[in-house]
């Protein structure tokens, strides 16, 4: 099976396994485990913020950023498609009690400063008031774009104008970097804090990571015990996360495979696909006569494993464990399931 | 001061204080006030439900059905521009811990059944499931636009195939029946509930009415016993409320008056007002140089009081307390105010 | 039927029945009715108070003292037969997200200064951090007990030592002054905040009043929105209102009433009575082979009415609309019943 | 170092640690990963039910049964030194809404069946309902107490008269198990759900598992998925978790080593400790003129780690990190410590 189900599923490769095997471990939630310290003082550096925080998934680095970032009863500003609101299982007003309002980011991904300023509440005696801006980068369920730093720093400026902290949703954030060429610690130079996963395409088995200012950190350390998510001897896993660090230049690697991925279902009769930024492929089967259900269920059977996301939308993901020979595999087996349907 | 600000001004005249004063009344909450009961009793009918529930306000009634229909941690559709979403502060997650997801319904202003379809989230490890569509007549915010009961109905029918319950928001769900000349119990034929408030066009001093079948209602006054709405002899304010039923068929003097307003401020250079549905009339000052802000501003140190409602737009309402000649008067005035600017 | 489930029950006389005709009203949302303006000016003052807030309810006002005097995730102190924590449906969690601890005040009502210091959490990694101290005065559930000033003090100061805010609620607050003879403002010295109805005793038809300072005030009128507690043209039920601050010095003839009514329950063979403090008698039935539920039931079958408390108790309020001849038919009946059981 | 902390500070042996290098994964979140599967299943047959849920805590296991067990502003009946209500940030009302109604079940450590009926609650118009009766065993803040397998049944079977299920928090459950000689299934016969600790006693580095019957699992991984605690590869961690319950036989040395720690510290003047159930021991210095703060850290200098736990009490917990030499060490270095001060 080629699995371009999403970057989440790499398994660990021996440098990884050994890592683990020999970790130097403590118990984190006595902050004495000295691997997940060092992940954390990496992570930090690498995004360009004081402190950050392992946590167990991206979804718990969200959520902790938006409940350390916000009052409770205020309002959070999204995209309509933004993950945070669509697929955390409302987790915002759940875990913190606060309302998303939501805006329509279109292809741009990030509202525009006229968009934050439009969907910016006011506390008053009707309104809850503004706590937090999130942004998304890449952009997950609008195809993976790689949104410019000039993009990320307008909505942010326009957001810190109207006194709103800002947290930017990097799942794939380094994915965006290598793509843009722009160092991770510009990218968030305009940000509060920014959650990115280690588990996606750096490889690691397990984890994310939260940075942001020293204090936001130590807040945000306490919303994590609430959520249950502080660990024990986290470095067993903290340790392949540190080598998931060194993996960033690679991404490069799966976005070259997106794009001959995109090309070839351009090139097969009724699939369309937009050229991709980073290591998502959207791909369009209407065409084809196919639902997205139809053609990942016939695709499956072919031994290719990717998942609907839309009537007739197919979304692809490329990562560690598919290479240019299995791309080229892909392309076969879908080509000859459209033809056959 | 000739007041549009609201039609929630209003004040009770003399039948109504008289009612007030011999209102026979009882312990509400051990359900032994007989003129609540007789209200609630005959709003039920009017809206066409089994049973109604006495409120102290619209917000309270529309956050109580929210609560009642829902389950903790699901999901609520709903226009952008719903009052149960824009201004009633966060109460959606607050009190109900329900994340709401946002449509645009346009000049429409309640969803189309497509739209219900793609709103829609079905109960799965991501996502919440949506557990209420609520629909808003006349809607506020678009300008109390009369929605007909075939786009109530299909909206209603598309949730209700999906298992999914309908409330209506109808704070001025009787000026919709009326400039709709569609009976109350048929607009609300195929939503589980309604809201209406006694207390704006009608012109009761308080309070609003819940309805819905019996056991929803019976769940329902648990819920306003939580968020603090059981009230003792409460009698002495439903009787006015009693008389406000009375009310509705004159709604259609509000509307001819907000028709007259709508045509004198076109006829205002500088100024432009879209033609009424009902009671509610949004004017456009960009044309005069003005905001919203300073348009009511300068108009209020004239005499005539009314709200800015966006950067260059004001809402101005008719009621009970503003007659043919007021609206002549505020004319006057308003064109002063701005050739003078 | 004599009524002694509550002093809620009172209907309002004619005089309060005039005022509500004679009110002068306005929009109360927009802080524009002079009737409720005044009534939350005079119970400000009589509370000793900079400012005050007219609410539907005495557990609104409870509620929203709660949510606005804690943060997000807090804990909360009181006794464990609490009004608050035991009889509101769940809303310190529901409407705050605050955790109750609890203590056991035992006949002082109100904890020790050493138990507020046991009962108090240090915000750290593992514990949420104590918001508030909620004191109850008169105490319902521990039979109408007066606690005095002094002790509310010492509670208080030992919560301010720990940076720790104080609500009383004070739902029949005016009976424990009249009773112990304290001027309310000074009953209130040390509490940064006080709820008491006009509902109750003091035999307004609806309403309570939450006082303290401006800030607080504000604050709480946002969240009495959020709560739908925003009422229209309040003023008809705030004119009784203020009739109902006339009779504070008239609940001394409930208490009369009610020492009386113990003093005769305490004569019938087979129950017994504590004397009470204020209006509420607590009478015990067992001696009788009688559960507080078969005493109710069989009273009111001949006349008395009034509610079971537990299992062989049950309470009886005294109030405005029972005089000493009521007191004195209801104690034959009581007398009858129980010789037949 | 000798660190009697907690059990929860063991680090991983050699063959853990190679379990870990070496362990099948696949993607959790897509139920991929057959070693987490493999974990599941052992622990469910373990604790004798169908289905068992592997957690990155805990404190997430004990919140997600909350959750899962209760509707939206229920009651959850626990005793006040309870884990889930003491030390877990106020969870109970920040992530599921319910308000916890407080027993003192002193030494016993659950409550008797009577304590079960006077702490029920049955929903009305004032009161939420009582959704769960949460138990603990071992029972931490009263000492690591074993309770017997028949104050279980008994207190569960109250509660099941009531319609009220029960959640067992065994954090510490198989030394409980061990302790008692009483098979984990017949330890977990009566309730509904138990969870318990890989990472404490049982060695591993992180994790704990939550068990239930197949539907309750099913609910409670979406829960899992809202509080951020689904991982990826989790087999790396799952891996050292299933050697771990091969660890339950020798948690009687633990038990064995704190009688020992316990009558050692009874021999020093000043202290005293009762006689431990498990591997908990709780010391009392105020014999000694010190309080918990004061013998903890002058204990930690002479190299001996513990934590104090109340005013003069401090808590000691053996585990696999500690053998027989190093509690006579840690005795001779406190007795010094002691006679010093």
């Amino acid at each position: 099976m080629i699995d371009f189900r999403s970057d989440t599923v790499t398994r660990p490769g021996d440098e990884m396994r050994e890592a683990a095997r020999d970790a130097a471990v403590g118990d984190d939630v006595y902050a004495d485990d000295p691997t997940v310290n060092e992940l954390e003082a990496r992570a930090a550096d690498l995004a360009g913020f004081e402190a950050a925080l392992y946590v167990p998934s991206g979804t718990m680095g969200n959520q902790i950023a938006v409940r350390t970032h916000t009052d409770r009863g205020q309002e959070l500003l999204c995209d309509e498609q933004a993950h945070v609101y669509k697929w955390e299982l409302g987790g915002i007003p759940q875990l913190s009690g606060v309302q998303p309002r939501i805006l329509d980011c279109g292809d741009r991904c990030v509202p525009t400063p006229e968009q934050v300023r439009e969907g910016y509440v006011a506390e008053d005696l009707h309104r809850p008031g503004t706590g937090l801006l999130c942004l998304e980068n890449t952009h997950n369920s609008r195809g993976g774009v790689a949104v410019p730093k000039a993009h990320v720093d307008e909505a942010a400026a326009a957001a810190h104008d109207l006194g709103v902290s800002v947290h930017l949703d990097g799942a794939r954030f380094l994915n965006a970097c290598v793509a843009l060429d722009t160092e991770p610690a510009a990218m968030t130079e305009h940000v509060d804090s920014v959650m990115f996963c280690l588990s996606k395409g750096l490889g690691a088995p397990v984890g994310s990571v939260l940075a942001g200012d020293a204090e936001f950190i130590q807040r945000a350390r306490r919303t994590r015990k609430l959520f249950g998510g502080a660990m024990r001897q986290a470095g067993m896993i903290a340790a392949p996360g540190l080598l998931a660090l060194e993996n960033v230049d690679r991404l490069a690697e799966d976005h070259a495979n997106a794009a001959r991925l995109a090309e070839g279902l351009n090139g097969i009769d009724g699939l369309s696909a937009p050229e991709p930024d980073t290591n998502i492929v959207m791909v369009d089967s209407e065409g084809a006569g196919l639902t997205g259900e139809e053609l990942s269920t016939a695709c499956k059977d072919a031994g290719v494993s990717f998942s609907a996301f839309g009537e007739y939308t197919c979304r692809l993901c490329t990562h560690l464990d598919v290479d240019g020979d299995d791309v080229e595999e892909a392309l076969d087996s879908i080509e000859s399931v459209v033809a056959e349907a």
